[in-house]
């Protein structure tokens, strides 16, 4: 366990990311959000829905990491094997989480809770539940591993309620400064203001917008002092060199 | 290495996708660009700019499977340390490939050639190159790992290049099936379904589209046949409980 950064791993389980089909878009809402309340993602994971590689990956992520957050395969379908995989890895029971059963049955109309549906109640045993407020089937926390949906309208209406369970640090703060320039133009001097800044993470990521080149410089820090030096020293090279500034924020 | 399929991992690189700042397109391009040409990818992994991580990753990921993709670092900042990781994977020097040289010197206008811009020439020892069609500067691919660039107009100008490089085995069909239902509606036949198809992949994935509750049925495999079996046994129960179809692809 490293032990310096609070640290989190994302794992996306299914194959309809893996084929292409679905673009991914969890990892970066929950990216953010953790960063809010001060957790680092070190690692993403995508995975098929398969369950020795599902038990595997979640056995190795959980030891190496102070959280992992699974996305997907929490539904009522065939290929929704998440709740029974993660009870593997953990070597608990599959059965039916006698607080999730409730909360379902009373969430559907008489009569429409039916066998698919009851499936969503069956967890590792003693989960604690993350409630849903968009469709009513919770997900599940075994440890430090936190089970999501993959649609991710509903894992987004989900993380606000995790806030409390996770012990975070100094929520990580960035700064964006861009350029009307090309990379290659500042990366002499902003390999200095990196050299001169050790514990300050400066990114460069090159973009086109309306046929426009530019660069965007991120500097991310705990300390905002930090991050304020290191603006001023990308600043002087920038005016130096009168390069346009197109934005900051 | 698994032997049965042709398969591949997708190593996505970069800092900016683990803070959540970019969202990652690059897997969805990839990925479907090697279904096209029977290569499945089996996992993605996000890694930040460390050296070490890197080059376990590319070391784990390249004996594991037939191809490996990067994306990211192979640009002139001092955080672009893709080129000199994966050198050191391999046992490789890291030096001036001369015809990386030559074809960006050849890209840029006299005196526009500078040493950031140089940078872009170095890569691993007899690495082979991949051209850029869109901005120059060549990727590279040492025995089985690719390494492409960031930028995803970029890297998408990039693989059409590549498929002569690659064996690829049947390419990868799929048909979707959309319906007007929820999963747990047709859980329990898709299940059946699944089982006596079991050489089919079959996914359910439940959509919100204009206030409309919709399920997706993909079904893939390399052989058609069998995918228009399966198809007929899921219009089977769809017809049978009436279920609308919304569309067929």
């Amino acid at each position: 366990m490293k032990k310096r950064n609070i640290n989190a791993a994302i794992l996306i389980i299914g194959n309809e990311i893996l084929s292409g089909r679905t673009q991914d878009t969890n990892t970066s809402t929950i990216a953010l959000w953790l960063n809010s309340i001060g957790v680092k993602v070190f690692e993403v994971r995508t995975i098929p829905d398969v369950e020795k590689t599902i038990i595997e990956t979640v056995d190795f992520l959980r030891k190496e990491n102070n959280y992992v957050f699974t996305t997907g395969g929490i539904g009522p379908t065939h290929d929704d094997i998440t709740a029974e995989s993660i009870s593997k890895a953990f070597g608990l029971k599959y059965e039916i989480h006698k607080e999730a059963f409730k909360i379902l049955e009373n969430y559907y109309n008489p009569g429409e809770f039916n066998k698919g549906r009851q499936k969503m109640a069956w967890m590792p045993s003693n989960a604690k539940l993350i409630l849903n407020p968009t469709s009513g089937a919770p997900g599940f926390i075994v440890e430090n591993v936190f089970c999501l949906p993959g649609v991710p309208s509903i894992l987004k209406s989900m993380l606000g309620g995790l806030k409390n369970k996770i012990s975070g640090g100094k929520p990580i703060l960035s700064h964006t400064i861009s350029l009307s320039t090309v990379e290659s133009e500042i990366a002499e001097p902003l390999k200095n203001v990196q050299n001169n800044n050790k514990e300050v993470e400066i990114g460069s990521y090159p973009f086109f917008k309306a046929g426009k080149l530019g660069v965007s410089i991120v500097i991310r820090s705990t300390d905002k002092s930090k991050i304020d030096n290191c603006n001023s020293q990308i600043l002087e090279f920038v005016n130096k060199k009168k390069i346009e500034v197109i934005s900051k924020n």
